[in-house]
């Protein structure tokens, strides 16, 4: 997408065809900093430590992990065995999203099939630049897709702004281009609807703030950035027309696995008559579970994310400690919103309801 | 209530009879610093820009404010119209608590049937001197009845951790004494009652992780600091068996004004059965209005106090700026929880129901 008038994504190869190259995004909006991933251990630290983050990012990353693998084990005595246990590594780095062990995995088959190191390499490097494209022709077609609802939103206001609150980033940073929740928010600012975005700011990490206000601003769609706390009052007022979000993993009865908050916003939509949409591609539906709440394995990380609060003092990143020191805090990443409060799925197929016989409907060959 | 075995007040007089001295909360939990209040101005600054706050608290900064007005008068032509008209002033400072109008409405009352400068002046100091006590005893009775629910959950449990979840400061820091939503809790904890509490930040000025952590601390009692976006995903997972909050204004009809994002959390307890109580002095209630959702007015304060976050760095309190310098934010400060979603008032004379009936039946005088 479009910063300062240059094209980016937040992956990308280097020039040299080893270096993967990520924006680290921990350090966004303030400063713009491009990290060098050479070793497994680095994927594994960029996506724990949330250089990149986003479930499709955070597939991207783990499939050129594995080609960081390959290339790493073309000197040990069993390169296949070394490249599986390190597939096992990247999958683990973080436990929610579902796209990170699907990118593992669909990399590490081909690299199963390949013959020698090279082609092993070889292999892996134009899998995961394959998911990478298809990721960012997903978001297009999502984007498609959900701007048909913004635009019947935007007929029905007579062409009035169409309000629409999303939680955390989903948009082209945590996705390839033009990303989930956002992409029908920049396909329908493209074809001149009036759109405002509310932002929330998405405590702990802030990544509402940070990125989604980030990218709106560099995109130049008009957005205000809140609490996670007003979204409920602006619904009560009708100042919200639609709610979307994007997702880290989704079971296929519907549930929504999605950045800690996300819950609260959809019952607010419900209890206010308000569409609530989850902007996903087909690779982040769970094709095995069936009740979210009780089997997506929700992460817990360090409370100093939600003690210390990170922004820009006196032109540098500061830290700065909130709550008194000896304070215990706890930290969920995510929580899950019950398939009952989701209005519908955005997908790359086309729009469909939040319960297992919709979502089979548009996906048949996971009956 | 008690700091490092020093007994303290948010606010008391001066030895001298006319300052004015307040805990500067702003500055809490890493510097604690009192201000002296010598002018109605530096009142008016200090409910304001939240020196103090807190419905009780401000009720009795803008009684001791009518103190200052009275002094001040003396000098002028027209000392009941100055007052007057600088009680009009002290009203306006904020627009949520209805405390604020009835402190000020209270002292002026015994100030226009006082004969002279000095015996306003004593009216005045009297007065206020009367409300701050009635509210501590307010908050001790609010504690005592409040107590007895956490007691039947204690015993329902038979004796496990009781698990709390309250938004934004209610503590004594927002009244006199005790607290109005901790007051239970303080209560709880003295007799033996096992009680943790989760403790929301409260963005954006987090008084939850700054207040209600450290008066937590500073009295012994078990609790964690979460985002406010945590609450849903603890509920769901039956890890909170109650929640009380505060309010800056309730309708005698049950609706609660309370801090921003108190309304989600009622809709995450009422979505899993928890019981969402509201405890508040009678003062609290607003006996003229009857749909809080349409007629409380919400205060929108300053951007700012989105975008910049204060904490410690190096030793010191810090400003960090969070999203992007050119993002505009929107500072909401309160919300509208409807009664539908109230279990309870906990108020100085006992519990009940959210409804204008069982208000009245408890305040009949009211009627």
């Amino acid at each position: 997408m479009n910063v300062d008038g240059k094209q980016v994504r937040p992956i990308w190869l280097g020039e040299d065809g080893v270096t993967v190259k990520v924006i680290d995004q921990r350090q966004l909006p303030h400063c713009f900093v491009v990290a060098d991933l050479i070793t497994v251990d680095q994927v594994i630290e960029a996506i724990q430590e949330m250089f990149v983050r986003g479930a499709p990012l955070i597939g991207v990353t783990g499939a050129y992990g594995v080609m960081l693998a390959a290339i790493a084990a073309q000197t040990t005595a069993d390169p296949l065995k070394t490249i599986q246990a390190e597939c096992d590594r990247i999958r683990a780095a973080r436990p929610t999203a579902v796209n990170l062990a699907w990118g593992v995995d669909r990399v590490f088959q081909r690299v199963l099939a390949a013959g020698s190191d090279a082609e092993r390499i070889e292999a892996a490097r134009s899998e995961a630049a394959a998911i990478a494209e298809l990721e960012a022709e997903n978001c297009r077609l999502i984007g498609e897709h959900g701007a048909r609802l913004i635009q019947a939103i935007s007929h029905g206001k007579r062409g009035d702004t169409v309000n629409i609150l999303t939680h955390c980033n989903a948009g082209w940073l945590a996705c390839i281009e033009y990303g989930t929740a956002t992409a029908p928010i920049y396909e329908a600012h493209h074809r001149g609807i009036d759109v405002h975005v509310w932002v929330d700011e998405t405590r702990p990490l802030n990544q509402g703030a940070r990125l989604t206000a980030w990218e709106m601003g560099k995109h130049g769609v008009p957005h205000t950035v809140i609490t996670d706390n007003a979204g409920g009052h602006l619904m009560q007022h009708g100042r919200v027309d639609m709610v979307i979000v994007g997702t880290d993993r989704s079971t296929h009865t519907g549930d929504v696995a999605n950045k800690i908050g996300t819950y609260l916003k959809a019952l607010a939509a419900r209890d206010n008559g308000i569409p609530f949409y989850v902007a996903l591609p087909s690779s982040t539906f769970d094709w095995a579970m069936t009740d979210g709440v009780k089997e997506i394995p929700i992460e817990e990380r360090n409370p100093d994310e939600v003690r210390y609060i990170q922004g820009l003092a006196g032109g540098k990143l500061v830290k700065v400690l909130v709550p008194p020191e000896a304070s215990p805090a706890a930290d969920f990443a995510f929580d899950v919103t019950p398939a009952r409060l989701v209005t519908g799925f955005i997908t790359e197929r086309g729009i469909c309801g939040a319960s297992r016989t919709e979502i089979h409907q548009l996906f048949p060959e996971h009956d």
